[in-house]
Parts: C-alpha cells; structure tokens; sequence
C-alpha cells in the first residue's frame, strides 16, 4: 500500500498521475488541510507537521511513503529518512534527476526552479543538482501568491497571468532552458507558465517525476509487488474506488477541487490527524 | 490582562490599536501562525483552534479575552461565549454597532462587508446586523485573495489593485453607503478600498472598533480597572514593552510585518500551543 501526503490539493495531482501510472497498488492520500499551506511557515513547524502525516499513514496501513508537498521534502526529506525505516519518495530527487538529464542532453545548463518560500530557501532543489550537474547554473524563484490563486481557482484571470509574468520575468533574463514546477499545486497553471517562460523551455513536472519514480522502485522491489500480486491472485483485483483519501479538514471547495483533479467524485473522509 | 488572539499577523492592527486606546493595560497576543489562514477552513475546524487559543491565553493570565479574527468570531463566538466564563470581545458585535448606527443616521441603509470566505459564509454580519436593524440591506462579498496578498507585502501593486476591483464591483453596483473591512488583514488596504469603493462610502474597521468596544468594557468595569490602578501604585507603572507576543510559528517575514505594524522591534515568543 503506497501513503502519499501533502499540505492540501497539491498532492492529489500526484496521486492521480499515481493512480494512472500504478492502477494496480492500493493507495492511501493523506492531505494535512487543516494546517495548509505548508510553504509559508517555518522548517521547523513543516517537519513536525510532516511526522506526523507519516505516522498516520503508517497506521492505517503504508509501506511506501510519498512526500507529494515540494515544501515539505526541501525542508525535512533529510531528518524523515533518518527518522524512519520506511522507504520514502519525495518529489525533489525524482525531479532533479529529470531536470539535469535534459539540460546536459541537448542545452545550456542553466535551470529555473519555482516553488514556495520554504522551498527555494531551503536550498534544497539547489543542492541537489549541484550534486549532480556541477556545471549548472540554478536559479530560484519564489512563488508564494501561485498557490492561492490555484486554491481560488483563477486558472486564467487577468492577475494570475500578472503575476506569472512578474515571477517569470527574471527567469526569462536568466535564459534558462529547463524550469522545474516545484510545487505540486503549478501543473494546473502549466498553460499560462509555458506561454510566459518561451515554448523552447522544457518544463518539468515534480508531480510527473515522482510517480515515475515510484514506478521505477515498485519495479525494482519484487517483495512489494509479489504481496500485491499474491493479494490479487487470492481476492478481487484492485479497484480505483478502493483508493482511500483522508484529510484534516473538509470544505466545498476542497471537494469540487479534489472531484476535478481525479475526474470522478472523491470521498474525502475528515480525521482529527 | 487583556488577551487578544487571531490566526496571525492581522490581529497585531487590533493589538496596536489597544495598546494607543489604552496604555495603562497589560497586553498578551497569541497569533495562531502555524494555523494560519483560517478564513479558507471549516468552522468546526476554526472552532478547534479559537479554544486551544483561548486556553493558552487563560493559562498566560489574561482576564479578558478579544478575538481578533473576523473568521473565528463568525464561525465559534456563541458557541465560546456559552464555554468560557471569562468575557469575550468579539471584532463582530462591535463593528456591527458602528456600522448600523452610522448608516441609520445618514444614509441609504446598505451596508457591504468584505471578508474572508469563512467569515462570509457564516452570515454572522449578516444576523447581527439584521437584529440591530431590521431595514438594512446586507451584502457580503468573499476577497479569499486580499490577506495573502496583504501577507506578501503587495499594498500599492497593480495586481493588488485588480482584485480590488474585482471584489468591490457588485458593492459598488448596490450602491453601498457603508463597508464594513470585515477582516483585521484589510486595514492595511484602506487607500485602495476607500478609492475604488468611493469617498462617499464610510468604511467601518473591525479593528478600531474591538478596541473602542475593549475601552468601553474596561470604563464599566471598574474590578478589573481597579485591580489595574492597585498595581499601579505599588509597583512600576506598565510599559509597553512589557507586553507579549506569542505565536506557534514564526518566520522571519512575519518578523519584518510585526515591526511594522507596531512601528517598534516586537520579541515574538514561539510557542507549542
């Protein structure tokens, strides 16, 4: 069973490229509402939030764990992976690995990254593909109003394309070839940030990586995937209706937001976590 | 001891506003950052937090308690009020008051209020205001979008400016002779309401009024005023850099906000609560 967390929506577009990508694994969402949005808080407070997602979701039954929140891995990836034996995917490492192949392939090495305050500060994304691409130049831009306006649901007024602009404009003088959406909320402004940014950047979507990346381990842990198999050789086969998705807060909004993202309707089940 | 809490920074116009009001009196804040926004929450889940909030508070000392949030006062103010027995100040029941009295005396009795979307939601404007003034219009309007562009520092851009626009259109077009600024972030707006809306337009600020409606309290009183004046005399008389701001989370923008906002170097204490 495969538990993903995030702060609130943004994590659902990676459970949905989940459910695409993996239809066969079980898999449990756990969206920490009630304290979003991640990105504008301390390190601190982000990684106690982040514990304990975790542990809920070992409750209830995970053996994998995905940090679907961009914010959350940048600020605690390294202490969570200490902390616990359970293996943990997180949306930076998938990401970057992509991002630094494709600027080396064929381009000018020079990345842009998009993300919350607490993910460009943190550095995270940075170090990463330093580690990987020295010859890389990085540069990041915070990006703190995206995510209310995906929240509200301007996904092409007149003042996100505004502000788009204004927190693209200094990446496009930086003429990086390669933009890394780090924030699982920004693939549904891929529309209006492609345009900005010059159709001849490469966009790369953490949500997008990250499911991949989890194929990948699924693909090369044979123990997890013969429970799943023997399960179903044994019971019914797996359904995306089983799929379970809880969080710490429920309003209407959430809901219609949630039934769009999967393109059926969710059961959203509140807990006190 | 007056306690004032909010979900974060806006309930710091409120505390500014008491401690010019009324000096003499010992002040304790307590920003629920680490819960911040709760305008975009479910009630039952602001609830949760105005009661851990109020007992911190209580447990600090304080004998009179102000919600500071426009959200948390429409959501849970009658369900506290019939909990606690210490006396609760709401921003509501005192805007109301002004409001009503105000367009009563001169005008058209159409009062618009702007506010968060829990705050909105709830009619709790809307009831009370109806209660004092049963030929008023009411029109509440949702701007989820002014308090994180209020936390970004955005007051004077163009994007700012639209979505002004945007939100006080259908007020203008009920030709509104009052606005209640229904959220203690909008204060820092006023230029730009108070344009767009019209000069004719008599804005009603939540936070001046909770702080009239605290001086009022105190002036009828007289143990809690005594008690005060007691102190006064056998010790040092109180400063105001003797009162305290707690917050469950802090990060170095709020920092820079609550500088400005009091206009002095504000230590805030990180909390558990």
């Amino acid at each position: 069973m495969i538990g993903i967390f995030d702060s609130g929506v943004g994590g659902m577009t990676v459970a949905s490229t989940v459910e695409q990508i993996c239809p066969q694994i079980p898999l449990l969402y756990f969206g920490d509402v009630a304290h979003t949005p991640y990105g504008s808080k301390s390190a601190e407070t982000i990684l106690g939030y982040a514990r304990c997602n975790i542990d809920f979701l070992l409750e209830q039954g995970a053996k994998v764990i995905i940090i679907a929140c961009n914010s959350a891995a940048a600020t605690s990836i390294q202490t969570l992976r200490a902390e616990y034996s359970v293996p943990i995917i997180d949306v930076i490492t998938a990401t970057v690995s992509k991002a630094t192949e494709g600027t080396k392939k064929n381009r000018n090495r020079r990345i842009g990254i998009i993300g919350t305050r607490a993910t460009i500060q943190s550095g995270s994304y940075e170090e990463q593909i330093k580690q990987r691409c020295p010859a890389c130049h990085v540069y990041g831009q915070e990006c703190p109003l995206l995510v209310p306006l995906i929240e509200e649901g301007w996904l092409n007024h007149r003042e996100t394309k505004m502000v788009v602009r204004r927190y693209l404009t200094p990446l496009r003088q930086h003429q990086i070839d390669t933009l890394i959406l780090g924030c699982t909320h920004y693939p549904l402004l891929t529309h209006l940030i492609q345009k900005r940014i010059g159709r001849q950047v490469q966009l790369v979507d953490s949500s997008i990586e990250a499911a991949q990346c989890l194929k990948s381990f699924l693909d090369n842990s044979p123990e997890i995937i013969s429970n799943t198999r023997e399960k179903k050789k044994n019971s019914q086969p797996h359904h995306l209706e089983k799929n379970r998705f809880f969080v710490s807060d429920v309003t209407p909004s959430l809901q219609k937001l949630a039934n769009k993202i999967f393109g059926r309707n969710i059961n959203l089940i509140k807990t006190d976590a």
